[in-house]
């Protein structure tokens, strides 16, 4: 067999680190791991935080500084083709997004990206008054929605949460004609539920309501289809799965059957349709250009830039295989272990509602992820209780799923971690 | 005669390479001048633009990517402190600007931040209508004022220009009860004129109208002194005399009076009290972190953060004094040329009304910068006629002036600068 999700999905007897190591013998993906540089003698389960180095990506910010930025200084906004960066990079993140050409671009945070898609959906149908979003969505969804509500007024914008949009009773009765825009995640930041980009996209077209798929779970981790899917727009991070570096630059996707009736309300002068001309009037550029503000940040998007690169041969469908490859491993060895049977899965284990990672509920969560990380396994933690894997196939391996679930079981059954210094509550958890 | 600006202000001689060499001698700055990586052969005068590289600046970047990006991975939001980069660079902002502590963070670029606060302010004040401005200020500042009116109403928020706010009638006519933001760049990109903050701050506030001060041109190249000012709220550039490269993130100044009432709209989760209990509702973090959005550019940051502890040291108003020596020498020598008297000086020659740039009107002033890029002289043009040229006092000499002046004069007395090459015009002008 040389599927090994299939043979992961389907096998029922106990793994063992020999076998895991024959998975990464026929690891297609395998030789992307020399691609980033890693600490040794740890195993990375938090690329869905954030993404590990690029070598590439550490050469690039050299060059950038080194001659782009001392030797060449302004000129090179022209050389060096920086004012032509956040389209370029946004074209690299358009083949993993499933975005044909002119629709994506890179710039500021994914909040501030968030806030302009949102207003401009919102202002392209004044007579609809609700943003629809799901309960669990990643907060700062929910607070942008809120911040908007502030300047349009809450009798304009008015946020309703759907527990469960998946449900398909709940969500066709909170379609109501009020509705403006259905705001989704498609991979939940808690749960690591993949949700039906398609289906949700076409139900609320249905019913005349806009599409914003917040992709920060999504992009780089699996194969995502946004014109394939009707997607009116999309917002995504830099930093996870497409390893920009901490706190890269995130892009937006704005179809480009909107692109001449939009207006979207951050309208910097890089948005302009002539941003050297210094008119004393907007007057927004044509295309995609349009969703830029201020000044791209050429340092970290250029390290993004290069990030991306090691995605040019990477076949998604490969990738997608290998992830979810990851983490069946890794619930099979979780169940092998009788010491790990209070840690429960939250995470849809049908492979069409799980995105790339794992979610479990534990009551000792914190410090497990503490000790965890203590012990050369990088976890994340979720309040109040949730330990968060990440599966981030380009440079994790079949063995270091054996290392992190075997170092689990080894931190329970020792008791090791309910040591007090697990406890202690860092400021970023 | 220790004072340069004296001298510079007082003399009638012909100056000579070598008296501009005594005076580089007699620099109290000239030391900082091996802070900086800079180009051979080059006299840069686009600090304005994009400031120089300095060497710590550099070795932060290589220290953040390779250590606590590519090893300590997700740690170094707790162990490097990630966390708290936005409030630390803030801090060292705050003291070039005249802030007491927790008044300033840095994020996002000046368009956003901008937005931010003049959201504030507007929403401050519901029964005024108005944001007035000058005709010439910055576009992108112009810009965003039309963004904020599409999502409150032209019929809430209108902008309104005066022609000149230093001229005392024009201004008083303007600041009605109707205008609730009176919002200034202090240092005219084009011209260089600088306008008096205290003043026209108190001015505003005597109509009971908030103030909003863009320091982009000033901030880093003039003593500020933003709480003795009373200013309401500010914004400023990171990438330009603060030397934090190309697209670094940019600053707020919000004065602590203002931090119970006010709500600023791009409430991401990095402005929320408490970020890591993603909470459902948004509760804005109590003092100047209620400013942020989303996750902070840290690898930028960084480099801001190393690059500002270039004025660790650096006594503002000795640096003022020499900004200031520098322009009154380039203008002097300007004058010293029969070639260059098709230049017309744009900048107030007065201390009080001159930032740290001039800016010549002359016919060809485009293919001129072009040939003084082309010989080693960077400057900046802007359209549609002016040639700009930006005094850093931190890594720029005397002698650097006398070459930039004699280079010019070279280029028109030669007819050099007519050559069809140098009339080509570039994406970024």
């Amino acid at each position: 067999m040389t599927n090994p999700l299939e043979f992961f999905e389907t096998n029922t007897s106990p793994l063992s680190r020999q076998l895991l190591q024959h998975w990464d013998s026929q690891d297609l993906l395998a030789a992307k791991r020399d691609a980033f540089v890693l600490p040794e003698n740890t195993v990375y389960l938090d690329g869905n935080s954030l993404g590990a180095m690029p070598r590439m990506a550490a050469e690039r910010a050299q060059q950038v500084l080194a001659q782009q930025w001392s030797q060449d200084l302004i000129k090179s906004w022209n050389q060096h083709s920086w004012i032509d960066l956040p389209g370029n990079v946004g074209e690299k993140i358009a083949r993993l997004v499933g975005a044909a050409s002119g629709q994506v671009i890179c710039c500021d945070s994914t909040s501030v990206n968030l806030f302009k898609v949102l207003s401009s959906a919102m202002l392209m149908q004044p007579d609809r008054k609700v943003v629809l979003s799901q309960a669990g969505n990643f907060p700062t969804d929910l607070y942008m929605v809120e911040g908007l509500a502030s300047l349009l007024g809450e009798q304009n914008c008015r946020l309703k949460l759907v527990e469960d949009s998946e449900n398909d009773q709940l969500l066709r009765q909170a379609l109501t004609e009020e509705v403006a825009v259905l705001m989704l995640t498609q991979v939940d930041f808690r749960s690591g539920r993949l949700l039906d980009m398609q289906r949700l996209t076409e139900l609320a077209h249905g019913k005349g309501i806009l599409v914003i798929w917040d992709l920060a779970h999504s992009a780089g981790a699996l194969p995502i289809e946004l014109d394939a899917c009707q997607v009116d727009f999309a917002i995504g991070c830099g930093y996870k799965y497409l390893n920009g570096g901490p706190g890269a630059p995130a892009f937006i996707y704005a179809a480009t059957r909107h692109h001449n009736a939009v207006r979207q309300p951050l309208s910097g002068w890089m948005g302009h349709s002539s941003p050297f001309s210094f008119d004393k009037q907007y007057q927004k550029a044509p295309g995609i250009s349009q969703f830029l503000t201020g000044t791209p940040a050429i340092i970290s998007m250029s390290v993004l830039d290069a990030a991306l690169d090691v995605f040019a041969d990477v076949d998604m469908a490969q990738l997608r295989l290998k992830s979810l490859a990851l983490s069946n491993c890794f619930q099979q060895l979780v169940q092998q272990h009788n010491s790990l049977k209070q840690l429960t899965l939250l995470t849809p284990i049908r492979r069409a509602e799980r995105g790339s990672q794992l979610a479990y509920q534990h009551p000792a969560a914190y410090a497990l992820c503490q000790a965890l990380i203590q012990h050369g396994v990088i976890a994340d933690f979720r309040a109040p209780d949730i330990l968060r894997l990440g599966f981030t196939p380009l440079y994790l391996r079949y063995v270091d799923i054996w290392q992190a679930v075997t170092t689990l079981a080894e931190l329970v059954q020792s008791g090791e971690y309910s040591k007090p210094a697990y406890a202690v509550k860092n400021k970023v958890t």
